[in-house]
């Protein structure tokens, strides 16, 4: 191990103040063609779907799905129908602009089909093509969003029935970090699904930011999904969670460890996440790793280290645990 | 355990590209129509308390209490009292109208008092009632801002001597996220215990949601305590701190687990958090459960777990709650 | 342990309605001077550096670090080095003016040079030295720009390659927590060196509050550093990660702890942090603490509690320690 | 006449430099007080309609009528009704607040109606009539919107047909500040026959502002008006504008002068400013005064000055008027 | 003439206060599509160029131009260039789409080039053609900027030696509405030079907003041009003004009143408006009509009504106009 | 007279289409430096006082003033004293940043005292001399507000009684162009007479643009002034006002014209112009110039044109004037 921070002290020590903006400048250029040219990129590169624009389009998608909760608060009956229109319509269309930015991004990491064809009649047709394709995205996304609000309010519904503190689905719609991180895995998740997983990343990430709550988009959740206090949660790509499931606090959904290889890479494989069936509970701190089942209906305990499956109505506990190890 | 994702992937299948705002927008009003008919909601449910408005409105109350550090930076001795009653006169008059929505909304789940009276003199005579209860709140709230300054005084203090890298006062009330959840808290528990504890809640998800710490506004915490790093605290809502207490990242206290009966849902039960006595240190990770005591000036360990209470002066490790558990 | 909390019941049970907001101001005007008395602080207290101006300031870095992908979606090579040159220039102007004021708030800390002078000419000496110390200080950052940006591409590498899931470094960059976490340590790590730990300490809480991952400006972190997930790290002061280290959600690398004095402070020493060398995977939960060694290329389980140093190539499982223990 | 800016003088002339905020706040309290009670106000003013909400209304209310130019530009066939819809919601919900408070602010002003009367439950009869009538004004107006749209559209043709350098309809409707003149004018217009006569007011200065154009709510006119270049135009209340009526900058259509009274005050009257019939033009600078008739498809030349009809088909220039006055 | 106001009056009687959107929305698109109709328009219109874009793109031009006064205030000399290119290739950037919204604009008015062709590679190649074009236009506007600085340096010093009251060229550019307007008007005039009449259009009108003063960008104004006060002055299409002329507030120069048609309209004709050459004066309020030349060196006085060329250094009052007619 | 748009022709016929920012800026510095030079000013440009803030200052001041109706809505009384003094204290720090500028921006224009002295004891004397300036300027100006409240009120109350159409003083303040001139230019002619011309024309200059009342800070105007309508007066350096006198739009009191040397520049004098005694009125568009005196009670007609004193209670017409002219 050696201690690069000397560059730092060196470079520190000097002693003029007269600051060289240009040759920074020139320095951050030299630094960056280098840094495209170790990755063979030349051209320039494509532009990323917007954290921003997204995040603005997830809380519209939110308030057309609450229109009274989570759009405007004096809504008639006569304006809502109008209100949810147009903010849907101002949704789709924005996200119908990322969607391309993301089939452009695509197009550009695979190598068969260079980014910047030389052939212009090509790559008009490329574009007509692409235009289509967003649509068809961004329509099929929206043709699910009756069946999305059907189960964020199964998932209300169970966080109501599960927190004794709750007095109304009201309330756990606008305080329950977790109602928010759900919210934005069940659109990120059909995103995903229709072949978007940048933007679906994002999304998730923008949860994961003002919740600590960390569900991967690809991961499958069916209904009545309920996520107490929720900081420091993980839930990995090809997890499966069953109807009626409650998790709390820093309980991580992960893959098993394998002996990593002379590079330190972890070793790509599908379903290496937990299948978690119907009507488990899964305290603070619990890490299940691996693909393992837990049978329906049962109960693992705080900060338990599970990586075999259990039976249904398990009921397992950190000391259990131990003396099973010990035996 | 079904997978219900089906109906996505049928959805997704579908072939034209014309997007049917029209369609979507009448399916989501079915939803929402039903979802209201499944709770017995046929009113319009009443506006909510607005987290946009109560973060300005603590955002407030904190550069009234700390007006040269949260407030502007140039306040003259002249003009500093005139900041604080203007900051203090703003915050306090949206915090009324804040009170007034938690009250109609209350009011609205109480089926004795049906939300939207026929009678329209009995309804003018409640919105009479309702503006003078909630200035009375408002008022009780107002007085106790100089002792939730002597609290946070004490905080502060605290964690200024309790932590080897904190050079002055100011930068732990300015950097420090524990005060900023300590703050929220404290402004949250008083309000609360005036009957606001939907206000309560959404004031301290805010501070949750910037720092990780998830503390119930129904806790009960005396002076000098001091929370460090933070990031997955989590404290229930019967909890009792006792003075010059000291919590590090990940710690839990919440209730212990009881068996699920068998629609899996927690039995509600009063007092069901610890009681942590004076001069206590807890570590990161450990989590303590059920209505126990934590004697006075007691050490819990990193990643201890805890269900039974302990004497004062204490030291609890890891490898100790093991040794006792072969015993 | 005396409950304080009735002090507040007294106060709410009070029945008039009318908000006294004079009376209010005066009582927490007096807190403040009594406050202030206490802390023997009679002068105006100096204004502190600003988090909503440093956060402008990093996110000007970031984007003059990485112009396509972090500040203008659409710069053309005419126009990209007058963007950085621009967002340099801007954003050094305005750290500038904040180190000026960490200096003279680090003044005010200094018994032996009181914060006002009565000798005006040593008052506006003082003002001259000042100035050109913070030039100083800034275009010594200023120039390590470059250095940064390389260990930048190193890290973003490093998750790339680590991250089964990751497509392309760009979406590393764009939507990976842990990269924003490493980008404020890295900004924040320089000013800490140049003497401006305030700032830093600022920058890098930052971070934490939007990653819930708390690296301490101090610690020396070297190339292709990678977090995963990252809610919950804390890494301390005076950490040492090698090259090419992995860590997951919820890693401690802090210091051990040492038996409390009587009134339950740390003992503060230097090098109290684990030195983590190169190639290193340490995975989520694990707890690392105390001055100790991890070998070379070792890999730390989940839920590890270390306070030991482990030589080269260790495999450390909690299974595994708990076997050590019962020997 | 008394030069009272000698009290500047002496005031200037003032040798401390510690500036009192205090001593002038209560300075200007008393003349706060002594003002109201001049005017025999003791009351808490009402609060009166806001410029800035009207702007944002008028604003909403012309992107309903003209949605593909003063609304969204990328408005789908799909998406525009669901916009003026939602557009037209919104600034028709906030119009009824504005009105509410014109309504009180005139009751206010109306001595037989006491503004806040003792009986309570006066008062709160008094507010639901209130919140009706608002409500019907509102209504009315709402209906007038496709009248309104009708009169605009010949506005834009009339400025079109009538400036040779206009191209197309749209730049008209986009560059013209006649056209917006108009738009405010027709608006304040109709709310002004709905008895909102401040509303309507401030409306029409809001035009006033941004285009010199001073038209007054109460003024009738009638389709195809067309205002160039605009800049000083006035057209006092009691104006009648016919058909297809052309008129340029710093024309003003007035009121006669009357002798002074010994106070200085105009006498008020009923229509007296001018009728101009159909057809007419009316060039730069032309003055015209009083309850005369300017006769159909006259032409009155620039800097005329006219205090007396005019016959049909008159073409009256300045050398002609002096001409008349010689003989 | 008759009165269509009676409309609004019975509307304006009905009784029901429920407001019927969906009825007004179905009667607006009635109006819209009728509208269109009659304007043979079926196709969606082309966006036009955006007046709130085009204000920032003149900001930054004219921050450009002006780096210190009209830029940041605290430019260093090494930062100067990069906020000026950065500024510029902001501005320019943006300029180029909204060309490219005019180009559209201007082809969808020529009935020879339908707007949405059938043929889609015609289609396609047409958008290049465009692209090229607008970056053309660009580009040479861009190269005009030294000169048009150059123009405003020699007007803003005409304005400086022509008032008494100027102390300093700098209070000229930031205080001067007469400087403002030229400083649209000269980047309006290479616009309009480049084919881009709307574009140039709406700039001019930006500045007639904010001064009052009303320069078509077809005019041709040569260096040294002062206008003082400025309100009301409106100067036509094809007028030329020759170097160092100074005019005052309510000046027109326009075009001469031609005898109507039958269907009022100005019958369209070129250079229908003054020539002024060099060092001419014209007081406020003069009226100046027609394809007349304004002598070298004359003045013309305050309201003087002026619609025949006069020699140079003639010196034209009111009283002396009057002496001429009455001969 | 040359036609120098010629070198915009030929720049425009280029035919690359590259647009070349680094050239373009390099131009723009080059006429920067020699325009710099041709007024030898080599120093760097002090900064000037900057309207935007200004405009808030003035807008804060105008709160203060009336806090009911300028400031915010819902002021009780408890709180209007805070509001008061929040508002004015943080205005009159903001001025007296601004005062500081004008300051060090009138000693650049001093040759006696350069502006960068070298000797750098005397420049630190200088600052604070200058602060002590600025503070003794700001405190007079705050001493003179409440006689600013009481002129202004005079102002409102005569807009009202001289308006046959206004209802309540309220509006007036509210809606009328005139008081939102007159409020400027009272609190700009205070500044003006306390040294600070450039401040002062600039605050004049915000209502010119948004009211087209053109008010020179130096004038003299006494109490009870009414503007109506207001477009395009202008009132000039020297003129004095007296009590209860009313104005009409387009009236101009101007300088007369004297005979212009071969510059072109008029000869700068003092008191050139008009003096206005007590209860005179000016119909609209009348022009009255030179340093004439209007007797009091005096009424000139609409669109007179008067460089000649007149007697107490005249009464001028246009055909009066031509009259005289006759004879």
């Amino acid at each position: 191990m050696v201690d690069n921070s000397k560059n730092f002290a060196e470079t520190i020590d000097g002693s003029a103040t007269i600051l060289n903006v240009a040759q920074i400048v020139a320095d951050l250029r030299n630094v960056r063609v280098s840094s495209l040219e170790d990755r063979k990129r030349r051209n320039k590169p494509p532009k990323l779907p917007s954290r921003k624009v997204l995040a603005e389009i997830v809380e519209g998608i939110a308030a057309a799905l609450f229109p009274n909760r989570l759009g405007l608060p004096d809504l008639t009956e006569d304006g809502i129908d109008y209100f949810v229109g147009h903010t849907l319509d101002t949704a789709l269309r924005e996200l119908t602009a990322q969607v391309r930015l993301e089939l452009d991004f695509s197009a550009s990491l695979d190598l068969a089909t260079p980014h910047i064809s030389k052939d212009s009649a090509a790559a008009e047709k490329h574009t007509e093509q692409q235009i289509a394709e967003a649509r068809k995205v961004v329509k099929k996304f929206a043709e699910t969003l009756p069946s999305i609000r059907i189960l964020l309010d199964s998932d209300i519904l169970a966080a109501y029935e599960g927190d004794p503190a709750a007095r109304s689905i009201d309330e756990v719609l606008v305080c329950y970090p977790g109602i928010t991180a759900i919210t934005h895995y069940r659109i990120a998740h059909v995103l995903h699904k229709l072949g978007m997983p940048l933007i679906a990343r994002i999304i998730s990430e923008i949860a994961h930011s003002s919740t600590g709550i960390d569900i991967h988009p690809g991961a499958q959740i069916h209904e009545r999904f309920f996520i107490d206090h929720g900081t420091g949660v993980v839930i990995g790509e090809t997890t499966i969670i069953g109807k009626n499931v409650r998790v709390y606090q820093a309980v991580t959904l992960g893959a098993k460890r394998f002996p990593t290889d002379e590079s330190g890479m972890l070793i790509k494989g599908n379903e290496r996440h937990p299948i978690v069936e119907d009507d488990v509970v899964i305290y603070a701190g619990a890490t299940i790793l691996g693909r393992i089942t837990i049978g329906r209906a049962s109960a693992i305990g705080g900060n338990v280290w599970l990586t075999h499956s259990v039976p249904p109505e398990s009921n397992i506990s950190q000391a259990q645990m131990r003396a099973n190890q010990s035996q």
